[in-house]
């Protein structure tokens, strides 16, 4: 994860639990549950109330209620704080396995963020949809950002060929980038990438798995 | 992300980094780059050589030579503390398109981890091979993870269902779980649990992006 500018005080760790309480209130409220309390919410993600409480203090959320927070009114909230007036256009780089499973995957998820293209090098992808979202040739790609008016990129190309796209994202104006590949990219300041390795994180729980064996078999 | 056990002083973060610095060290080798110095790595990662060399030291690792570190010999400092001396078995719950896409994505990568069965419900997808992986119900999933010797599951089941498969990782003996579902997963001490939900992210950098935004129109 590199964090090239930080817009204003919101923790990234606790933009990170804005998006998941939210979608924890939607759950609930899909059940029928309206309020929750602190230690409620706090316990469903397995961290300290306190912690909750200092989040939503933090985007100047209070609640006075004795009922625990008003899911409806929280959602909201967050809302006003996480999303973008308009709908968010995503492009989508690379439809190997891992391209075409993401844009499935969200397609419908989110009605604020919206992966509207896709861009391949692959005659067999080009001109194809993926759940709705055209595939166009990455020489398109200065042309159908501008079209698409699109502000986000979700990188899932080989590895291999990440870095020959740094380029083309500065050059579209791209101000964030969602980097699936093993390869760390180097974007200049005012781009914000978030690294989103699979295998790293295999090899961190496969760690924490060793290290408990080998502790166990010490008993 | 969920820790329920650190099983020895080596920080989270360090171990996410050390997995990426071998993946970059193995990239070097394979262009012929045999010796690199800390501010070298530093720069591949957007961090500090004063973190590099920070991290080195905390798995006793030292160089004296003014060539910078062997690769080499890193490469294979980092395998004796990351890896397990026996190849771990890893299956997949669910073998949506996300599912499919990982045991693409990963067949071959590590060869320390391998994806060696998955599951699902489907009867398209039962019976068939992924990538040369077997598909079973999650009926025999208690049975298919001994014979198996499954250590870590990846859980790419739809949202919904990830709750009903907590008790079954449980009672198989498994001790780390990656977790690809939106839904926080709550599993009792000594089991590893790593969160990697594809929207919070999304979101997360969308949020920056809207910040970006926002800063830019005000000035």
């Amino acid at each position: 994860m590199s964090i090239n500018f930080v817009p204003n005080n919101i923790p990234e760790k606790t933009i990170e639990r804005l998006s998941e309480y939210r979608r924890t209130l939607l759950d609930c409220l899909n059940k029928g549950i309206t309020h929750l309390y602190s230690h409620t919410l706090a316990g469903i993600h397995g961290i300290t109330a306190v912690q909750v409480r200092r989040d939503l203090m933090l985007i100047g959320f209070s609640s006075d209620t004795k009922r625990g927070y008003d899911a409806q009114v929280l959602i909201d909230f967050i809302g006003n704080i996480l999303d973008d007036r308009n709908v968010m256009n995503i492009g989508v780089v690379g439809m190997g396995h891992l391209g075409q499973a993401v844009t499935q995957y969200f397609t419908g998820k989110r009605s604020k963020l919206k992966i509207v293209a896709a861009f391949d090098i692959a005659p067999t992808k080009v001109g194809t949809t993926v759940a709705g979202v055209p595939c166009y040739h990455i020489d398109e790609f200065q042309k159908k950002i501008k079209d698409h008016n699109i502000k986000l990129i979700l990188l899932s190309s080989p590895t291999d060929a990440a870095g020959s796209f740094v380029q083309p994202i500065i050059d579209a104006g791209i101000k964030g980038v969602l980097n699936f590949t093993s390869k760390p990219l180097n974007f200049p300041e005012g781009i914000y990438v978030e690294d989103y390795d699979i295998i790293t994180l295999l090899e961190k729980v496969a760690y924490f798995v060793k290290e408990c064996e080998l502790h166990s078999r010490k008993k």
